[in-house]
């Protein structure tokens, strides 16, 4: 019998209301916070659409999932509760008190459907850890992907989901050497046989696949971007997208530095400091965190300018204060005809928690639709959401917008 | 049987070196002195060419124009030299100092070439003007364009060129009302007759089409916008663009704006403040002439945000101090996800006209080449190029851009 | 025999707790709103006097009146509720939720103690008027101080208090040439039988002599400054101070200004753009209101500097999603040794409302405390908190803050 | 009898033009460059004095020693030649060509003057190396010290000079643990025997010392710092000051530091980020030497803030294309009445040379009026001039100016 997973019919008994589970990764975080609530929102229709690119033509065309039809469910480590972080982002001035309030059994009944996580070793220490995620963390890690992809079925099948879309949002981890065993599936299954895969990222990715789940990587992790989760995600015939949200900065980066190259502009220094107060700031405050990130960040840019020598720089500093608000500084320092120096400075004031949970709705219900279309493996046209797209290709972020309207294009067509 | 040049008479023995004619309006200007010492440095291979979106593939394939064939000659109204207009470039350091010795014979014989131009009547009294300027101004407008189109077509053939481009850089004209004269061919010949057409930018428009030239309008002012030049420029074939060079801070506006939209980012307002102090920025402090200038600012943001409620503001403030440096601070308000608002501000500092006059040399190169394939009318193509494209259009950079791309591609292609 | 207090007599008893009123003209704008929930805050202990330079040494070992000792009253011309602001300033960020609501009856006691104000004729229209106050308006300027006054007394009489501070804190009203009524208190007193004084500020600060009680203007309106009404105050021996509280990008130029002077730097022009959007950048929009306030941002900078020529600018536009959000650009362009240029730009982001109210507080504080001194007439060391102190002198706020300093000394030094 | 000058005796026949020698350590640097070519434009009478302030009263009341009177030498231990050091900064639009041209015989005949220096072991490898430099090094510090004394000596004898002061302008060294050689003078003689003293800057002050000279640390260096010299200068009764001149980002911190104080807001975070591309940002981008730089930065907004809990930032990055012209960004977070957030943040672009050469002058010139008046030892009226101050005392910008202004009245009063 065929699973009720993407490119299979229809099940045999039409869903009523054709519900889609979210399952998110790092669930009591800030983005999965300003999800839940701002989902809530957009359900009763208290919250206007803003910063869901979905909301506007052509995608609204395409009847995407509604939000009324979205499960929300998760994993996490922390004991932390939803409403401490909400507590937070409201005093910040991020999240509405009143959503709060109205949301609060909404977000009750999410807290009741979370089930506790894993974690890299390295991070230990960092959070106020669940012991019974302490307790996950310390199993081997086939025990580990064995319970991580029953709470997602067990998820599908009490909630009746059509689909499982797991998006993966938790902490930036340490950076790590390449590891033969990511190379091929194969490999794979025998580094969890002999106990020695990690980091938890990609414990979380294999889990998913496992339970027939679609997977979104919205970290710097490396989630299931190493060649043997493709490989699986391609024989499960399974959708998955990534990496790490361009939210802020990177975002800016991607959509200025195409326009100094069609100018035939020289950039000749591209310094980038971002200071941010949240726990992602916290944790990448960590030098062995910060490496992944700033390489996403970085390499954007010599590719975009199409020199590899130019001067970058990118700096992440931890500013308590700050809480959610990233801001960030941009120098760009470049020459002009006749030798002329010239520049252009940007301050860029965000809530990265805010930016990132539309992207979220947007990629999940972008995935949803394409797996019901029969797509798999990664998804190429999920590039404008990310800083270093799965599968490559121009890191310009208008060229990476027209790709996905072509594709959305090509949906709205008539079948022949 | 199509010939190689709309207007003018295929040349009877066939030219050795193929030489453009680059007639310059505003010839002693900052964006002129630049080009004509910048062209001196490309022609000699001391300078590189940094800012020229041609020196880059896919144009470098197109077999443009080269920079030795272009010869220079223009109109201007003003007494001071190009070495005094020079010497001050040099002072703010955007032109160097050993370009400007080296030019110096490239510069005189340029010198040689120029003639005096006309004025519209509310500009008298800005410069030091020329008492030829005064004396061709004060004659009929019938009278004035006989002259100028006398100057081109000796231009012409005194430097046996096979085709000529007229490229309109004179100073922001005062704003007027539109005028019934300006509608239909006809109408304007009968104005002409009469002494009753002004602006002087129209008259240098029809003086170019009347030498049998191209016509590139690099600023706010008429030019051959209006319906009767655009109809003129159709029945002699010839081509032109313009208006209004997108040099700075409306180029970021417009990379910048597509990025919102596409994120359904909502912009809450958009403040750009432009503070400079070259004549530009004497002549735009001055209301009646700052009018035309601003509507070409906030006309491209609010069809881009595809919100015409949009709170936008656009100022320019003359600063002595900065001469050619022109500075400006957009901060733009926007909310996001949550109703969070958030902010992004940039200051961009530039020489205008360093970063006008590459962009005045690749229109040049590529309306020849054009005008070389037949083509005649507005030049949609160029729309990058511009804040107020004649054939209007999406403002979007990246898309323009990439309609010039496809442009070239169509003539890279081999014709069957 | 000197009394401790100026104008009314000694109370027959010692007041046990001994009160001090503090009457807010413009009860329920924003600048009232933060005072009136913030002195809640002070006197529950739930907020700690940040922005209150009282609340520090040596100001602290001055035995100010104790927050508890402070009752609130005040005019206002709007049918607006207190409440109504304080929920804008609650979205806005500013005032924390929680603050607003155990405040409730502390704010409804002050609402019952409001009476309605008068209004200056060109304002008429900006607001949502108070029928109480248009009639108020609309009667004769004697009739109308009479009743100013009076509302005064009556407060000062119901809540058994020591001394009455009169706070302008209404909005800008518009400019008006000087009149000859203003030189002198014999003709202002003309004027008044005659019926032909305004602007309203005047007899705000003309009744509350009248009652007794000192006058705070912190605002650019011409309140108490004028010839006629300090020769008023000196004979009634009140204290009074103003004008235009120093809050935010004036706060910053006067202390940056006079670096730049120490250090022989040549300030070639000071561009200053304010952009808001509470109902102060509402009125400043209109350029006759505008007059007034850029008047105080320039001169400051101009006699800093030493410079009578020195090119500045001081804009101010509108921004309604702003709110009260102020935010400034400054671009400072200087010239250095070598005649090398440089630039200082900075960008300010602050509460206009939550920066004035606590100078609010310290200004009633201190003038109560001059006052029970026995010190009347202006006060020239309230100076580092106006834009333009009513005695003139240095606009340093450095030098500005060590003659306050002083001042306290001389307060603190044990008299012989 | 008092002597003009403590340690040297009083010439046998008096000097008709009193000529003060100023011996540049750095004297190829670009501090040194700037000064040596803007000295020769004030002489000339071709420069404006901008950026020097005892060009202003009160220090123009002084009699302070004439442009004229001052002769400079140096030491230095690159190859690199002057004209080579003025040649980039001509490129960088800080020093006029003109000038350099003007200057070229009083370029040479200081380039005459110079005397190969002695180099701290850890920076070797960073210049070019003059071999006489590299051999000096290598010899005994007791050798160094006496040679550079000798080379003082000489260039006081041969110019017949009144006075010498030696300014420490070379790059900074690396930070070194504390050595109790360092803590008193006898010790310090019984290292310098033993062949145990470094870094060279304690040499370079030794040697100005022995050779009766005044010593001013204008760099983050030990120099005369260290108790066993401010012992000797006591004993030689020298007058010496430093550390680390205030020239750019420290300056406005130190500005705007106190006003947050005064104003009672409560700074939550301030983060500056230098980006700068000399050769000083080339050895500060090596940590060991950022070290000294940042503490001083650092140290000075705590104590101003007073709270050593502050969280503060101090980023310092190469960016080889800004070559001379040091950008900072700051960004301060702070928090206002009722806990509201607020911001302040600015951008500093000057060049670093041009800001520190001015600075320089006028200390040689004060300190040799100081030593006239018989002032030796640390002068702590020298304070605002440096990032960490001798003498200590308050980084209050203000307050040290005032400090300075007053010591000038001092020696302006007649004395009875």
């Amino acid at each position: 019998m065929k699973p009720a997973h993407p490119s299979a019919p229809a099940p045999a008994t039409p869903s009523a209301d054709r519900r889609l589970g979210l399952w998110l990764v790092g669930a009591r975080g800030s983005i999965s916070t300003c999800l839940v609530y701002g989902l809530h929102g957009l359900r009763e229709g208290s919250l206007a659409p803003t910063g869901l690119c979905t909301a506007r033509g052509p995608f609204a065309d395409l009847g995407l999932r509604e939000f009324s039809q979205i499960v929300l469910g998760g994993h996490d480590v922390c004991t932390r509760s939803l409403s401490e972080s909400a507590r937070e982002l409201v005093e910040n001035g991020i999240l509405p008190a009143d959503l709060v309030e109205s949301g609060s059994h909404w977000a009750a009944a999410y807290e009741a459907r979370l089930r506790p996580g894993t974690l890299d070793g390295p991070d230990v220490g960092f959070a106020d850890l669940d012991p019974r995620s302490a307790q996950l963390s310390a199993r081997s890690p086939r025990e580990q992907v064995q319970q991580l992809a029953l709470d997602i079925e067990e998820f599908r099948q009490r909630e009746r989901l059509e689909r499982v879309v797991v998006v993966y949002a938790a902490s930036t981890e340490a950076w790590r050497a390449p590891d033969p065993a990511w190379e091929e599936w194969n490999r794979f299954e025998t580094a969890l046989d002999k106990g020695a895969v990690q980091p938890a990222s990609l414990l979380y990715a294999y889990a998913a696949f496992q339970a027939g789940a679609a997977f979104v990587n919205f970290t710097p992790n490396l989630g299931s971007s190493v060649p043997a989760l493709r490989e699986l995600a391609r024989h499960k015939r399974l959708a998955h997208c990534g990496n790490d949200g361009k939210t802020g900065e990177t975002l800016i980066k991607t959509v200025l530095a195409p326009m100094f190259a069609a100018r035939n502009l020289k950039v000749l220094a591209w310094q980038g400091y971002n200071i941010l107060g949240n726990r992602d700031g916290q944790v990448l405050s960590e030098s062995t965190h910060r490496a992944s990130k700033v390489r996403n960040k970085n390499e954007a840019l010599r590719s975009l300018l199409g020199d590899e020598q130019v001067h970058t720089h990118v700096g992440i500093d931890y500013v308590p204060s700050l809480q959610d608000w990233k801001t960030a500084w941009d120098y760009i320092h470049f020459e002009g005809f006749l030798g002329a120096k010239m520049s252009l400075q940007f301050t860029w004031t965000g809530s990265d928690s805010a930016l990132a949970a539309p992207l979220v709705l947007d990629l999940v219900r972008l995935v949803d639709h394409a797996a019901g279309k029969g797509e798999f493996g990664e998804l190429n046209w999920t590039a404008p959401f990310f800083k270093a797209p799965l599968a490559g290709g121009s890191h310009d972020f208008h060229l990476q917008f027209q790709g996905l309207l072509e594709h959305v294009q090509g949906w709205l067509k008539p079948q022949v």
